[in-house]
């Protein structure tokens, strides 16, 4: 079976780095010039490993393997958050490098066909999952169009500027994969706590997001009586509070759900609030469960209208996004690659943060692998994961993808 | 007893209305070039009506009677909030000038000495009772040198420019009154709503605002456990909606309490709150019952913090407001005074509302009455009241005021 090189895989992480490096984390978001400066380094790396190296017309960097299929095709995405952490996205995509380099080392292994990519934008600075939505055909053109960076410039204008307008877009070429792998670190203290050091990912959970909009009537906060009042913010907390109660008693010990904003208008001390409105967002990879919540949000709102004073509606304030199952043979040979590098130190867990298989499952068998995250930091420049426990999920990874080929092939 | 004059009475304060009209309501700010105006006029027609009429260095205009005492003082504010109402505050002080004009028509009451008053920022563009304050010598030299307009002037740069720097300031003359009488609208809609016209004010409520402060710790909406979180909105909805259901257990007819802003921090649907505020005020004339809500506050944020996952502070956001009782001796001549005019149709009852009269019941008794607001509206255009009402309303000051001086005399 393949052997990693540690040496490398952590030096490309490092070099990887270098591109937007503040702190211990990195400003790269997508279609940023660092980030494009990255993904050309990446496409040089992908060449020296022998694959034939492309910038796609959206920002996807694909080394293609020259051997016949069935391939995998390994990675994630460089792009990251806008101040993100340096192994969240990068992880995995040096983890598909390594694997092909690994393989390709090996005479063992040296036929399979691994693909290394870089998906673009899957941290949202345009578009989120822009890269492998392009590649999957399951980009919007409506979505494009609409698509604006957070400082404001229009995505065609940045497509211009970074030079991509007129640069083709890949594909998914219809027969070639075998699958998608994706490594990342987990984002959470799961694995930490637990001693662990690899988690097979059972499913990318579902997202819901509510908004819950409170209309009652503004008065003077002296002079109306309880009697008279139509407080909307008394029911906002009320039913605030009352989710707080009501979901535990369904929730499973991965479920989770947050109310991360409250709004109350006019927002003074002495004036009674006339309108007050929640944002409430569950996840849970279980669609009954999620159907479930919405159920008790429901008959929340029920109860407060039914007295009449204030008035509630609650209404999906995103698409919902359905959990992603990942493969159960992929997971298979992740578990069994697990078990030689971690024996007894990996489980069977999901994703409660969204990734790249989130679209790509639609179209590919997917797995994921987790490795830890220190103190569960994300999305934070303090995001870290120790060296060994970034070696010992690449070669993992290795093993898995050159497992799921031989049988495959 | 007098007869007031309704035309006269309605004549002026249309006339009083026409200084800052704006739709039916008005924009008369204190200090403004419109306040000035409007209280050189009223100088005018308290001199008209006998009185000596002196505007003094912060504003007040007073219209002193130059029969001996004992004396009543008998007026309110003719400044108004930013977009105010044409009674709030011009209804008691043409009342007062109205008392004394009628009171001295009349043989039997011409002997009486009835000062009228405007005092000078009762609403706070600068400082809230800054004239009452200053005349009933509890005026801080350090407010005052801090006072600053909503248009950013300092009091003393408005001062000078206004002309009044350099006027000598008036003090309440010691042993001349045997007390003051204010008339307001009630600025809810409790007269209404009962059918009657006149409220004989007992108290004016006490205020107390507080701010509840919760820490947690910010973190990721996925993939954080709800065992893991330290989840600052969850303690601030507790808090919240146990207050609503904890405060009715005590409170009386008119207590009130209002939460009227809320803040999450970072404040996005996808991030762990870290941090949560409330601003909560309750009034209530009972100085116990406000002891009592701030000790249920106290107890709910204990409750929380026993658990040791969030960590709330609950503390006082402004210097309380003390209950002002009003006089019962003049509350019983007003109360008889409404028998007379509006058999069976009034009431006592509290002012929910802070009034001038907070700061005179420390060196005068004093006594209030209110007559009706239609649909309670009131710091608005829209506050009005009916022609009928307010001149009801008038005889019932005049007749009271009598009554109190030929008892004093």
């Amino acid at each position: 079976m393949p052997k990693i090189n540690a040496e490398r895989l952590l030096k490309d992480l490092r070099d990887l780095r270098a591109f937007g490096a503040v702190e211990n984390g990195v400003v790269r978001p997508a279609f940023s010039d660092t980030d494009m400066e990255s993904r050309r380094w990446l496409a040089e790396r992908f060449a020296d490993a022998g694959l034939d190296a492309t910038m796609d017309g959206v920002g996807n960097v694909l080394g293609r393997s020259r051997k016949p299929g069935p391939a995998l095709i390994i990675g994630s995405h460089s792009d990251t958050q806008p101040r993100g952490g340096w192994l969240d996205g990068a992880l995995g995509v040096i983890y598909g490098l390594e694997a092909a380099r690994a393989c390709a080392e090996d005479p063992a292994t040296a036929h399979l066909a691994i693909d290394a990519v870089s998906w673009q934008d899957e941290e949202g600075n345009y578009l989120g999952c822009i890269g492998s939505r392009s590649w999957c055909g399951s980009l919007n053109s409506v979505d494009e169009a609409a698509a604006v960076g957070r400082d404001g410039t229009p995505l065609a204008t940045r497509l211009v500027e970074v030079g991509l307008s007129d640069t083709p877009r890949l594909s998914m070429e219809e027969g070639r994969y075998a699958g998608y792998l994706e490594a990342h670190i987990e984002q959470g203290a799961y694995l930490e706590d637990a001693g662990e050091l690899i988690g097979v990912v059972t499913a990318i959970v579902g997202i819901r997001g509510m908004s819950i909009k409170c209309h009652g009537a503004q008065n003077h906060a002296g002079t109306t009586t309880m009697a008279r009042r139509k407080d909307a913010a008394t029911a906002m907390f009320e039913i605030a509070h009352r989710i707080n109660q009501e979901f535990p008693k369904l929730a499973n010990e991965r479920t989770v759900w947050t109310i991360g904003q409250a709004t109350i208008e006019p927002g003074a001390s002495s004036i009674i609030p006339g309108y007050a409105e929640l944002a409430l967002q569950f996840r849970d990879s279980d669609v009954k469960l999620l159907d479930a919540f919405e159920g008790i949000v429901a008959d929340l709102v029920a109860a407060v209208n039914a007295r009449g004073v204030i008035r509630v509606e609650a209404e999906r304030s995103r698409p919902p996004i359905i959990p992603s199952i990942m493969d159960s043979g992929l997971q298979e040979h992740i578990a069994q690659a697990a078990e030689v590098s971690a024996p007894g130190k990996w489980r069977h867990m999901p994703s409660a943060a969204g990734h790249d298989p989130m679209v790509i499952h639609e179209k590919l068998p997917c797995a994921m692998l987790f490795i830890p995250s220190i103190d569960g930091i994300s999305h934070d420049f303090a995001e870290d994961s120790h060296d060994s426990d970034i070696v010992i999920g690449g070669q993992v990874m290795a093993d898995a993808a050159a497992s799921i080929l031989l049988e495959a092939s």
